[in-house]
C-alpha cells in the first residue's frame, strides 16, 4: 500500500497546508466580493439524482458524470430485479440504469436551478446567490484538467433587469482588482447580436449551429471556420458579411454597416442592450476593462442575452471567468418564467495563473505567529506555562511538544513559516525574561511576558 | 420534474442562505480555534480509491461506503472483461469489484492517514492539520442522521507528547467558549486504564472485546452489560470489581483500590498519563470542564491512549466532539512509527443543538448592509449612480434591479434581512439628499451621500 497506492485517485489532488492557504487567499477575495454585492451563499449536496443531471450537458456530458452505485442490495432481492444477461448484451447504459440512481454534480448551475425550482414559492426574487464548491467530471486527466475542480458561481435570478448584468460585471472587476489582477480584458458580446448576424450571414442555419461553429474561432482560426460554414451551405456573400463583422472594433461600426439592413431586428435589440450595460458599467467604475468582442459566442445554447468571458492576455491560460444572461433557468424542472444572469470564476485556473507567475503575496501561509521552544526537558513545563499566558492573550502559537535539540526546533519553526521563536531555559524561567527571535528580520530580543505579547501582536 | 423530483437525494440537504450563514458562523469559530493553535488546513478529494477505503471501518462500514461506477466502458471492451453470469450469481460484492474502483470518503481520518503516508518524507513532524469537509455514508436516513454530513477534525501526528493531548483539550474548550457554550462536560478516560481494569476484571477477554461490551453502557445500562460479560465467561468477582470501578468519581479512588493489585500495570501507566494531561490542562485553563469518566470506552480499537468525548447535559443530542490518542496512524499504508492525537467536532450536531435551543446570535445572516430603492422608473438611473458611490466606499449593498412599487421593495429588504433602505426619487436626486430608513430601529433620516456612508459604516 506504500508509495503510489497512497496517492489520491487519478485526476484528483490533495491540498496540503501551503496550497490550501493560497487557495483560501483567492477564495476569500472572491467570496468577499460576492457578499459585498449581496450574493448570499448556497450549498447543494455533492450527489444529485441522475434524473436531475442527465440530459442537461449533452450526450458527451452525460458520459462524463460520475455515477454512484446504489447502496445495499443493488442487484435486487430477487434475481430478476437486477442486471439481466440482455442488459449485459446492451452494454453500459442499460446496466447503469439498473444499478445507479445518483451521480456527482457536474457543475453548479443545474443544482442551483433544481434548488430554485424546489423552493420558488419561498424565495424572494430577485434571488442573488453565490456558490463555491467542487464539481466532478470523468474527463481524461491532463495538465490543468482535473476530475475534481472548483467553481465559484454568482447569479441573480428572477429579474431581467440589465442592472443585474452591469452589477455582475462591476463585481467581477472589483474581485480581480482585489486579487491584484488589473491586466485583464472583459470580453462581452450579446446573443441577439449573433442572432442578427446569423440571420444576415447564414439564414439557412439554426442559431445554435451558427454560434457553435463560430465558437471554434479561437481553436481553428477564421479560415477554417469559414470553410466549415461554406460546407454547411452558407453563401459567399454571408461569409463576406461575417468577415467584416468579425473585424469590427466597436458596436458603432456594426450599427453603421448593418442597421439599415434590419432596423427592427434582433441585432438592433442586442446592440441596444449591450450599449446600456456598457454605459451602466462605465457609470459605476472608472476602470472598466470591457471590450466588445464580436467573435465571442460561448458554446452553450442556454444563454439568450449578454455573454462574457474574462481573459488575461499572454497568461497562457484560457478564460478565468465566463457568464451571461439566460431567460429560463428552471424550465427544465417544470417552473417557468425565471430569467437571470450569472458568472463563474474557475478557482483552479486562477490558482495556476498565480502560481506560474509567482503572484501570491508572501503572507498567505496562515502559519501561527509564534512557537515556544525549550533548551532542555526540564524547561518544558515553563515553556507550557508561558504558552498558556501568550495564548490567553489571543495570539496564535504553540509549544514544540517533544524534547529535542534547540536547532531541530528552530528548523521546525523555519519550515513551518513561523515568524517568532521564543526560547525558554532555566535562566529564562528564573528571570521571567525570554529570548525572542524574529526569523524574518533576524532580530533577537530579551522580553518579559507582557513585552512578548506586545511585540507579537505588532 | 416539478415538486419532489427537484429535491436533493434522500439523506442529503440543500443549505439555503440563512442556514449557510449559521453553519458558517459555527465553522468560522472552529476554524479560527484550529488556526490559533497552529493546525493548518488540509483538503483531500471527495473520492478515494477503494483499496484505500475498504477494510478500514469493519464489514458494516464497507457496506456503507458509496461506490462510484468506473467511467467509460466499465464493462470492458471485450465482453469477458466485464460482469459474468457467475459474478451475478455471487452477488453485489463480486459485481462491485468488476465495475467500481473508487468510493466517497467515509471519514476524514483515513484520507488523512493516506496523505501522511504518501508525504511522510516531505512533512515536518509534529504535523498539525485540520480538515473541515463533508463525508458520505450510505446509512438509512433518519432524523439527525444524514448521508452527507460534515466533520471538523484536528490532529497532531508524529509526536507522543502529552502536551499535544492537553493542547487539543484546551483548544476544544476555547472553541466551545467562543461559540458561547459553557455548560459542556469534557469526559476523559484512558485506554490503558481500561486495559488494566480488563486484566483485573475479565482476564479471559481480549481488550477490544471488553471495551466493546463496556461501550454499550450508555445504550443498554449496567445490568445488561454485566449479564453480557457473564455470558462471555467473566467471573462474579470480576463483575464486582467492575461495578466498583464504574462508580469511581476520580482517579484517586482507583489508585487506592487497585494500585496495590498491579503496581507496574497498564492501569498505573494510564493513571499517570491522565493525571499529567489533566494537570497540564488545568495549568493552561482556568475553566477546565474535564471530568474523569471511568465508563467512557469509545468503540474504535484504533485508540491506545487518552480518549475523550464532549457532551452537553440535557441537550437531547449525543456527543458533539470525540477523539483520543493512537499510536499508529499510517501503519495500514505501510508507514509505521507515526503516533498522534486528534479530535473531531460534528458540525451537523452542533447546528441542531444551536437551532433547537435558539442559540444563534441575531446577526449571522451575512446580508448586505443596504439596498437602494427607487420611487419610479425615472429614478433608477439616479439610484444606480448613488449605489456606485456607496459601493466604492466599501459598504455592501445593491440597487433593487427592477422597477416596482416601493412597498414591494421594502418587503424585499425586510425578507432579506437588510438593515438600511435608501429611497431615491426625483426630489432626492435634485437635492442630493436621500431618505434612509433603518429597518431595525425604525428610525428615518435625510442624508447626503457622505452622511449615508458614515451612518452605514457605523
Amino acid at each position: 500500500m506504500k508509495g503510489e497506492k497512497a496517492l489520491p485517485p487519478k485526476g484528483t489532488r490533495d491540498f496540503g497546508p501551503e496550497v490550501m492557504a493560497k487557495r483560501n487567499w483567492i477564495i476569500d477575495r472572491i467570496r468577499e466580493g460576492y457578499r459585498k454585492f449581496g450574493f448570499s451563499e448556497l450549498q447543494t449536496p455533492a450527489m444529485e439524482n441522475l434524473s436531475v443531471l442527465l440530459g442537461k450537458y449533452g450526450l458527451e456530458g452525460d458520459k462524463l458524470i460520475f455515477k454512484i452505485l446504489n447502496s445495499g442490495q443493488y442487484l435486487g432481492k430477487d434475481k430478476d430485479d437486477g442486471i439481466s444477461s440482455s442488459d449485459l448484451e446492451r452494454g453500459e447504459s442499460a446496466v447503469t440504469k439498473k444499478i445507479s440512481e445518483k451521480g456527482l454534480r457536474y457543475d453548479l448551475t443545474v443544482p442551483f436551478a433544481r434548488y430554485v425550482a424546489a423552493n420558488h414559492n419561498e424565495l424572494s426574487f430577485p434571488f442573488k446567490r453565490h456558490q463555491i464548491q467542487p464539481v466532478w467530471r470523468a474527463d481524461r486527466p491532463q495538465k490543468g484538467r482535473f476530475r475534481e475542480f472548483w467553481q465559484c458561481d454568482a447569479d441573480t435570478v428572477g429579474s431581467s433587469s440589465l442592472f443585474s448584468d452591469a452589477e455582475l460585471i462591476i463585481m467581477a472587476h472589483e474581485i480581480l482588482f482585489s486579487l491584484g489582477i488589473d491586466n485583464f480584458r472583459f470580453l462581452i458580446n450579446h446573443r441577439r447580436i449573433l442572432e442578427g448576424v446569423g440571420e444576415l450571414c447564414a439564414p439557412n442555419l439554426e442559431l445554435s449551429q451558427f454560434t457553435g461553429t463560430l465558437d471554434k474561432l479561437d481553436k481553428i482560426g477564421k479560415e477554417k471556420v469559414f470553410e466549415q460554414l461554406q460546407l454547411q451551405g452558407v453563401e459567399q456573400q454571408g461569409i463576406d458579411f461575417l468577415d467584416r463583422y468579425l473585424d469590427f472594433g466597436d458596436m458603432g461600426e456594426i450599427e453603421q454597416v448593418f442597421e439599415d439592413k434590419s432596423p427592427e431586428s434582433a441585432l438592433a435589440a442586442g446592440i441596444q442592450d449591450l450599449k446600456r450595460i456598457i454605459s451602466l458599467v462605465e457609470n459605476g467604475s472608472q476602470n472598466s476593462r470591457l471590450v466588445f468582442d464580436p467573435s465571442l459566442a460561448r458554446g452553450l445554447d442556454y444563454y439568450t442575452g449578454s455573454i462574457f468571458e474574462i481573459v488575461i492576455p499572454d497568461s497562457g491560460i484560457g478564460s478565468i471567468c465566463g457568464g451571461g444572461r439566460y431567460d429560463d433557468l428552471t424550465g427544465i424542472f417544470g417552473v417557468s418564467g425565471i430569467p437571470g444572469v450569472g458568472l463563474s470564476f474557475g478557482l483552479d485556473r486562477l490558482y495556476e495563473y498565480f502560481e506560474s507567475k509567482n503572484l501570491f503575496p508572501e503572507n498567505t501561509s496562515g502559519s501561527p505567529e509564534f512557537i515556544v521552544c525549550h533548551v532542555d526537558r526540564g524547561s518544558m513545563e515553563g515553556a507550557w506555562t508561558l504558552w498558556t499566558k501568550l495564548s490567553q492573550s489571543g495570539i496564535s502559537g504553540f509549544v514544540y511538544p517533544e524534547s529535542a535539540k534547540i536547532k531541530k526546533q528552530f528548523q521546525y519553526a523555519d519550515r513551518n513559516n513561523i515568524q517568532f521563536v521564543i526560547v525558554v531555559g532555566p535562566d529564562e524561567i528564573e528571570q521571567e525574561r525570554y529570548s525572542l527571535k524574529d526569523l524574518r528580520s533576524g532580530e533577537q530580543f530579551s522580553f518579559s511576558t507582557e513585552e512578548l505579547i506586545e511585540k507579537i501582536h505588532g
